[in-house]
């Protein structure tokens, strides 16, 4: 099939709202939201039901034409951008087909907004507690293909573990149902997780039922200050053995709290002693009246006598807790307010590891790059600390560009001498592919490319995503 | 490489302790412990190491010849005992590696027993939440090759959910090191999921980093009477929205606590009511002093007065938890004890539909066999209820033989009718391998297929377990 005819047969069966070759269409489709890659796209195929996205696949496979799926647009190392593959945008499938709260699950096609999800959940009296920053526009689908994080990884795991089964177009064409709310079937591999993380290189994600939890009716939020990085160790188990409740901690260092306050309208540092860290502790309950204000207090009160933290601060209202949040959330924004050159990384370490991953990597960045200093904060109860280099002031681009791969070498060297992971919750896709051979087994890597081979023997889905041809 | 040159090449490589092909030491590693499976082999292999492990995978590699895996022989599905492979055992390879409480991670050898790991948690001052009825003699290997379940899952999740990396030796005979103890690590596909309930069919599962939680400090245990399967749902909301602890929710109907009564020793029915059903309800916080007892009293009268349930006890003494526990732990030994003919089975439903599932097979199976009874019992919270066909006194084995394939057919049916699994944690080994086809997609299973065959293309794995040939 000539790829006109491909394009004409897709047309003809997704309808006119169903495809796009217009520019202007397409444009935002193409641009990766930070401006890191740009792509091109001969055919925006954008199908309404799951029969028509089984549509596309069965025509791009018999074209032997590549496709690139995308959801929100959200993704940050570019798989879902594509590069003269047929672009498949789910984004038309946002249903959310059903909720079952007697079995806490929530069935929603693939480009229902994770903030619809949330309080479609909120609706029926339940959470859906995946929770991140862009959750006003990223996709189920682009959630489970990438395996998402956020804040509440420390007491409700990732995405992986909030899936209870999928609907996937498989690179075939056919359609594998695995749409169930059952909490256990042991009849066979659990193939739903091939599919989760893999950024779309094995199939086209159209559903999936998710888990639900009892909504939290205590909530409480705080914020403690102190002077060594090791100490969040000591104030997270305080925490969690005291409380039973930890939901998210949140850390941040001195220059991730100042560059906040200084770049973000409205945002205040809670602490008057400038701490050189700042957790956020959130505790969240199900079951009422169980006292968790004051066990959080008690934790806290327990924690300064200890000396482990310096100073404290408990939410007592909706609006403080917000304000509490806000400081944390607005970190990303600020440090690119800057304008300094800056290069992010996606370290995670084990959690005992993350305050030794943050003193040897500031050292390591210092010693290249003399007065460079971190923006480091982020998932410290999962060992998940967003690690960002800033150059000092007087450093030009180039001058930084020049000493950036002796920084990147040293920066995921240090958290891999750690057991760590140089991509703890962004995935690979094009901007990590060809640096993860440095870091994975051989023989992983082989087993990844024998699950590819296997699965999408034309190499059909997301082909340049993950995995070098 | 003839077998007998083979047998020489492995007994050399593991020394004397490492091998046997005495009939005395093999006869109990042959025969399933129920006495439903008896197997043969023609070595036994005991390796103490990995890279002993490894080097027997690699000779029967090289030779062709199959292997079956066995942990601590506890398996229900036949998957665990040879028919003319090469048996190797992992029980010498049974040390806990190490324990890192700051992570809440502890590495383990896949021949360690479950109890051994609970205790080096406990030891750490922490809890490995896995728990079962063979949990003295089951290991960390069989219990991750078969995904296994427990009276936790309501809360803690499955095996595969504690699981925080692998070591596998491959079909090929690499090492695949993937232990860590990292909570997020989006590096590509996640392989470790490969490998957890896969029943030994794609690699020989040699240690593992598993997951701790810290030791609950408040620990609640009740029962509860009802008259209507359907109540459990609404008791079961009610704990779980008003205790936020939920630990463990179990159910037994009538025949299932008469015959733990009758058959065991010491067990007691604690209510005077004779309630249709008894829930077993057990709540844990590790935060202290919250007042989950009157949380759980609370949640209880409140089912009282609202008429979910007819009567509660709360447990006052560690040993009273400790008789309701008996209670529930005695039903699968008391209904063996009756010497009726019977038929269990390994159903899950959607939590919702359970209580409907156990009133569908009974109709159905009294249709089939005028009188016939169903001990129904387990983890409700789940979906998952243990339910077994007791024949009437009358019937004879034969009698009873004529009627199972009806029966078998109307119980798994009604399960899938309700979207339900016919293996919910026993998994499928040989016991279920054959009528695989008739419940699962053939979507599904050509997907299996086609990772077996990638993985292991000699077919040297288990390859008489979950998939026919």
């Amino acid at each position: 099939m000539s790829l006109s005819t491909l394009h004409e047969h897709l047309a003809a069966r997704l309808g006119p709202k169903g495809w796009s070759t217009d520019p202007e269409v397409l444009a935002p489709m193409l641009a990766e939201w930070r401006g890191r890659w740009h792509g091109t796209t001969p055919f925006l195929a954008m199908p309404a039901t799951t029969a028509e996205a089984q549509a596309v696949v069965q025509l791009c496979a018999a074209a032997g034409a590549a496709i690139t799926p995308q959801g929100g647009n959200t993704g940050l190392v570019g798989g879902q951008i594509p590069d003269g593959e047929i672009l498949v945008s789910l984004k038309r499938m946002n249903r959310i087909r059903s909720i079952d709260p007697i079995d806490d699950a929530l069935t929603a096609e693939a480009g229902a907004v994770l903030a619809a999800v949330q309080d479609a959940a909120a609706g029926a009296d339940r959470l859906f507690p995946l929770s991140l920053g862009s959750q006003g526009s990223a996709t189920i689908g682009g959630l489970i293909s990438t395996n998402a994080g956020g804040v509440h990884v420390v007491r409700y795991g990732m995405m992986r573990d909030l899936v209870l089964g999928l609907e996937v177009v498989l690179p075939s064409g056919e359609i594998w149902n695995g749409l169930k709310a059952l909490r256990k079937d042991n009849t066979g591999y659990d193939l739903k997780q091939m599919f989760i993380g893999a950024e779309g290189t094995l199939g086209l994600v159209t559903a999936a039922t998710l888990k639900l939890f009892p909504r939290p009716s205590e909530h409480v939020v705080a914020m403690a200050g102190f002077m060594d990085a090791e100490r969040w160790l000591d104030l997270l188990h305080l925490i969690k053995s005291r409380t039973g409740a930890l939901a998210a901690f949140e850390v941040m260092n001195r220059l991730s709290v100042d560059l906040a306050v200084a770049h973000i309208e409205g945002v205040r540092d809670p602490f008057m002693l400038a701490p050189s860290w700042v957790a956020l502790i959130e505790c969240e309950s199900a079951g009422g009246g169980h006292g968790l204000e004051s066990a959080v207090e008690e934790a806290l009160a327990e924690a300064l006598e200890a000396g482990i933290i310096v100073d404290a601060a408990v939410a007592r209202s909706e609006a403080q807790a917000a304000a509490y949040w806000r400081l944390r959330e607005s970190i990303p924004a600020a440090h690119k307010r800057t304008g300094r050159p800056q290069m992010s990384f996606d370290i995670a370490t084990p959690v005992s590891a993350a305050p030794r991953f943050v003193a040897i990597a500031d050292a390591a960045t210092a010693a290249l790059l003399p007065g460079a200093r971190s923006v480091a904060f982020g998932h410290a109860g999962d060992g998940n600390i967003h690690y960002t280099v800033m150059a000092p002031a007087e450093t030009s681009p180039e001058a930084f560009a020049a000493a950036l791969p002796a920084i990147v070498a040293a920066v995921q060297g240090e958290a891999m001498n750690l057991n760590g992971s140089i991509s703890a919750e962004h995935g690979v896709g094009v901007a990590r592919r060809d640096e993860l051979p440095a870091y994975k087994s051989p023989i992983a890597l082989a087993m990844m490319k024998t699950v590819k081979a296997a699965l999408d023997p034309q190499r059909i889905m997301n082909p340049r995503a993950m995995l070098q041809p």
